[in-house]
Order: structure tokens, then C-alpha cells, then sequence
């Protein structure tokens, strides 16, 4: 049923590029997250974080007007269930990346530290797989290429649950200082959940594969 | 299709008495809530941490009554996620009102706290503008009052957030105590999380305007 | 209008075998696990945590498969979302298994525990009702068996929550390393939510069983 629906939705439907603008703002957003977390001085710092402000604003009024076009359209490219789950979990990314930054501001971790650097850098692959999978939907015609992207995605996911469990291990280990485990556990946390919001996002790209293929 | 099914409803249906329970019986706990926190005198304060765990129970209730409902009954007033959305999110500020109450207890905080009782404010303002957001579903008539319900639901949860994100950063700043640290946090991340489900309700109310407007 | 198309649906459906399969590894990961925090050899120990990883594993790619199924095939044996909601509860217990036991790994905790050992045993009990209730769908037959399997994963839930909230209250009391504080609050913490989701399961379970009784 769907694939005949297809055929009445206008090629140019104002979702894709919705879409697209909102996987754009999370790429966006991933980046400056990265070039935050790889500078020391403090000003640069406190500009990058507001820009990652900025840009969470951004996409929850991006989020919006997806929900709003979802509400007011009988007709859609997917399943409503699928477009929503869809872009609430890029929306979920971008808060994730928002609320990490913000923790490094508050609880002043202003020097750089490799595991934030590494978790970052996997969010922006995420990010980057997720904006090339999403932008690949809206012809259904290369398909391949967004099952490629789910794939990556699934393994950075993978890859970043290891390093997060490997540096809690080791603060365990190391770190006398309570608080600091406490503030560091919840900086690491908020990144990690970053690619598990990726993941799910890839979930959905798969399943509406699977239903329009 | 809504529009029209909606004539087939009656207007006396037993959806909307069952909402406004469930939003009233929400009201109720987040009054206890602000006085319990409130107050000094340990007694006393067993007693209304009792009404809490009470309304719980009677939340509980109402939500189940709701959820058989839905089952049973083929016509709805609303979409039927929309309906299961809003009330599993009025439940989830109950239980997370309850969750922090029984924290308070068991943790044996027993002094009245500055941000805990803001926190606490904001979840009775919060309870009153969703009560008044899902009494105005009934007839659809006043759609504004809902809106303007969602509006300050949105402000009273970045509010919350402020606070939350404040006395976090000053704990970590003042309390040298770790345990300490620990155990406020939790309290306080249960409270501001009521606020956030406050606004996934307000978000659930938005859509069925947009739906049914 | 599920009723009738109940008749359509051939009784050797591929649905229930894959639901059983689902529940039948989540019950051998829960007797895995409770054989784990019981053992005190080491090496003993780490192979049984090996086997929950790889039945996390088996259990995600019978998700997979359920998904996949749901996807392509238009005539379900529930309402869509109630298998979505059904499976992904099994495959969050298992998760929540598997998190705890990676943890209690990452974190050295090598000692038994007493709540750690209450709290897997709860869930072993939880999982075995789950698999009963889950059994029970098949036919449709014997509702009551179904019905009291739910009220059994209520009540064990509420006896995880008790014994959840008593121990953290005593760590707060007696432990006075916050690191270890924080490492067993975790694990406990898992340990709990595997219950948590095992009555989100049996909700899904109750919701199915009003709809199809």
C-alpha cells in the first residue's frame, strides 16, 4: 500500500528537505561539539559552547515544524510512526550533544581530555553517516547506500559503548576524587547516549527500508 | 476524518471525566508535594510523604482505567496514541513526584532546601496549567486557554532546568561531601524531571490541537 | 475487527515461535546470570559472564528478525505496536542483564552480594512468568494463566523496588567510600530497571489480552 502511496506523493514533498535541514543542523552541531572539545582557551570554549546553544535551538524549532507538517498532512513519504521516531531521535542527538557541552561549562572541565575527544569525534561520524542515510531516502533509489550508513552507524555505536565502559573501568581505578568520577561519569554518559540516539535513529532508516524497499 | 468522528462522540463521553481525574489527582500530589517539602516537623512530614504514596496508588488507578478503555472502546475522542501519550505522561509526573518524595525519606533529608522547594513550585505551576490544558480539551472550545497552557508549561520546564543546572554546578562548587552530592542530586534530577514529562504532556496536548483545530 | 482476522491468521503462525524463542533466551540469561553473582571463582565467574554476552547477542538478532517480520508481513497476530512495544521490553530485560553484568566485570566487583543475588533472583522469577505469559498468547486459550503471570511480574516488581530502595538507603547509612557508593548504586540500579521493563512486558501482555479477549 505504501509503495503505491508513493506514487501520489510529489517528488519535491516538503519532508525531505525537512529532513535534510534537520541532519544538516546535527552535523553542524557535531562539529562545533568536536572543535569544542579540542580547544583550551577559555574563550574560544565559551563561544563554541554558545554557538551548540545556538544550534539546539535551532533544531527543536526544525523538530516543530516537522511535527507540525506531520499533524496537518494526511498524506506522508513513510509511516507517521517512523518520521516521528525519526527525527525525535535526531532531535534527542542534538540535546544529548547540547546537554554535554553545557555540563563541561557548569562544572568547569576546561582543560581537554581524550575519552571526550574520542567520544566526540564518534558522534560526528554518527552524524555524518546519519546525514548521508537520511539525504539517501528521497528517492528510495540508492538504498544501498543508507543500509551502508546503518551498518557504520551500529559499529561507531559499538565502538563508542566500549570506550565508555573502558574509562569508567579506569577512573574507578584511578580517580580518588569522588566528585571529579561524578562529574566526568555524567559528561561521558551524555556523549555516550549521543550514539545510542544514533543508533536508533539508524533503526528507523532500516525499517523504513525494509517497508519501502 | 477526526473533525467528523467527533460528531459521532458524545459530547459526555467518559474519556474526558477519566482525563481530568487523572490531571486532578496530579494537581493534588504536587500540592502535597510543595507542602511536604515545606515542612520541618518530622511528623508531619511522614504524614504528607504517606498522602503522596496514597495519591500514587490512586494515579495508578485512574491510568489503568484509562488504558482498559482505550482498549475496549472502538471510538475515541482523540487519536488513540495521542490519548495513551497523555495520560502515560501525567502518570509519569506522579511517579516521578512520588519517586523524589520516597528519596527525601529514605535518604533522610530532612531539612527544607532552597532549590527543592523551587523545584517543587514549578511542578504545582506545571500540574495547574496542565490541568487547565486537558479540562479545555473537553469541548474544543477554548483552544487558546490550551495553547497558552502549553506556552507557560514550556517556560515553567526551561525554568526548571536553570535551577536544576545551578544548584548542581554549586554543589559541586560548595559541598565537599561526595555521598552528599550523590543523594541530592538524585532528589533533585527526579524533580526536574517531573517538569520534563510536564512537557511532553504539553507537547501531546499541542498535537491533538493541531489535529482536531 | 482483530477478532476476525484472528481466523485468518494461521495458527503455526511465524509470530509465536519468534516470541517464544524471544523469551526462552531471556529466561536462559536470567539463570545465567543468577548462577554468575552467586559464583565466588573467579574464573568460574568470567565465563558466565561471557555467556550472558553471547545471549545478549542471540536475543538481539531474534529482535531483528521479529522486526524484520513485522515489516513485511501485513496480517500480524496483535496490533502492530503491541508487538513492537512486547519485544522491545523482552530485549531491554536482557539488555539491562547484560549492562549489569558487564558492569559488576568493569567494576571488580568479584564478592557475592546479598540485594545483587535478591535482585537477579527476582528477575529470573520475573522472566520465567514472562515466558509463561508469552507461552500463553498462542492460542489465546488459557487467559487466566496469562492474567496471573501478570499479576505475579507486578508484584515481583514491587518487591525489586523495596529491596532496591532499603539497600541504597543502607549504603547511604553504612558505606562511607563514595566511589563504592557509586559503582553498586549502579549495578543495583540495572538490576532494578530489568524488572522495570519486565512489567512493561506484562503490560503489553494485559493490553493484548483486553483487546483479543
Amino acid at each position: 500500500m505504501l509503495k503505491f502511496i508513493n506514487f501520489l506523493v510529489p517528488r519535491d514533498s516538503k519532508f525531505f528537505p525537512l529532513f535534510e535541514k534537520a541532519s544538516g543542523n546535527l552535523l553542524h552541531i557535531s562539529k562545533v561539539l568536536v572543535e569544542m572539545v579540542n580547544t583550551t582557551a577559555p574563550e574560544k570554549r565559551k563561544e563554541l559552547i554558545k554557538e551548540i546553544e545556538h544550534l539546539e535551538h535551532v533544531g527543536d524549532s526544525v523538530t516543530h515544524e516537522i511535527f507540525n507538517e506531520l499533524s496537518t498532512n494526511f498524506i506522508t513519504p513513510f509511516d507517521r510512526e517512523d518520521i516521528h521516531a525519526l527525527v525525535s531521535s535526531v532531535d534527542d542527538i542534538v540535546d544529548f550533544i547540547h546537554g554535554s557541552a553545557k555540563r563541561m561549562e557548569l562544572y568547569k572541565i576546561t582543560e581537554t581530555n581524550t575519552s571526550i575527544s574520542k567520544l566526540s569525534e564518534l558522534i560526528l561520524q554518527g552524524s555524518e553517516e546519519l546525514h548521508k542515510g537520511i539525504t539517501g531516502l528521497r528517492r528510495m533509489k540508492n538504498i544501498n547506500a543508507v543500509k551502508e550508513a546503518c551498518v557504520k552507524i551500529n559499529s561507531i555505536e559499538n565502538h563508542a559503548d566500549d570506550i565508555f565502559d573502558m574509562t569508567i573501568a579506569q577512573l574507578f581505578e584511578d580517580e580518588k576524587d569522588a566528585i571529579k568520577i561524578i562529574k566526568l561519569k555524567e559528561i561521558l554518559s551524555a556523549l555516550e547516549t549521543a550514539t545510542d540516539k544514533c543508533e536508533d535513529a539508524a533503526n528507523v532508516l532500516e525499517s523504513i527500508i525494509v517497508k519501502n524497499a
